[in-house]
């Protein structure tokens, strides 16, 4: 049985990991027989309302107690994520990739990764072991592998151009489907990047978690 | 194209709704050819720490708010239910159904419902509109339904006895099977009461969905 780290970011689409997206990777590990155990910082966050989609101004919540809800309680924080116990990594992607795991929402191409992010997949990338990015998260490939990589967050022009900055190649998929750069066993796909439902999302989990597990 | 009227209760297994229930939900009703629209009752709630399972003594936070995490912000105030505009209903678990659309959690067979839920949940058995009841949902059965009313919240003792004792049948089921009471267009499957795993709460899911929409 294969095991795949997962990094959470978080509990919400705007504050957190994308639940659909969470959920959705957990589901097809699970039906396609892997195993998996989910990481995430231990380490302040900021609110954001998801009703009003206003910023919670005196709010503050733990990135690891807030993605404790998706894995309901199952979960361990980054620091203790050891490669050699897994075979593979998995992200799934929500606003809390660009604030919590990095500053992109902030900084742009100019972003820096989290050290407990950066250290973990790079372990996964230098270990030649393969990795699958969701939705925004591709966005931290370009400081992950080495210049050229390919990789794609969908059709956004805004966030492919970060990604070419970055030193990535970015390339245009659609909703349904995977990028793949097979020097680096790197794949990812939009997820809610493009995605107008839920079984759109899923369409390329499935696909991105069948082929993470082939690799 | 059917349309579903989704109750969550928060966002999270211990105080809100079970979120790959209710992520499941959403997905099989697309799937399926379905569209939803998510409410929940816009009322404070108790906080428990998904990572230590304890109670967050001083935290509290707001059922309709922490929905919309699940929702991505797609929510409605419970309030603003009319069931002249749905098909059909359907509540994930979680114990947030047992905290904050009724109060079993505290006072066992002797609870109430939410009035907004009660108003909800009889509405639809009144029109005999369909109604599906996931996990520790369907323990609002027995307050909604006459007496002798058929469901399920899979094999745990102490809880079909409770079930009973306000009134219902209850009816032992597998995880990956629902149970119908066709006299009142009612469904339930265990889902988390029973499941090891995402993929066992799936199967159960999947086919109360396709019931659902049957009916």
């Amino acid at each position: 049985m294969k095991k795949v780290a997962i990094i959470l970011s978080g509990c919400g689409v705007n504050d957190g990991s994308e639940i659909h997206e969470a959920v959705l990777c957990l589901l097809h590990l699970t039906k396609q027989g892997a195993s998996y155990q989910c990481f995430a910082p231990d380490k302040p966050q900021q609110v954001t309302n998801h009703l009003s989609g206003e910023a919670d101004a005196g709010g503050e919540r733990n990135v690891l107690v807030e993605a404790a809800r998706i894995a309901r309680g199952e979960i361990k924080p980054l620091s203790e994520l050891a490669v050699a116990d897994f075979d593979a990594l998995l992200l799934p992607g929500g606003f809390g990739v660009a604030t919590n795991l990095c500053d992109f929402a902030e900084q742009g191409a100019n972003m820096t990764l989290d050290p407990e992010v950066l250290a973990a997949c790079k372990a996964f990338a230098s270990e030649r072991k393969p990795a699958g990015y969701c939705c925004i998260a591709p966005i931290l490939i370009p400081k992950i592998y080495p210049a050229g990589v390919k990789g794609t967050i969908g059709t956004d022009a805004g966030v492919a151009e970060a990604f070419n900055a970055m030193g990535g190649e970015h390339v245009g998929c659609a909703v349904t489907d995977v990028v793949e750069d097979s020097r680096y066993q790197v794949l990812s796909t939009p997820a809610y990047m493009l995605a107008k439902d839920i079984a759109q999302a899923d369409t390329g989990i499935a696909k991105l978690v069948k082929r993470l597990l082939a690799l």
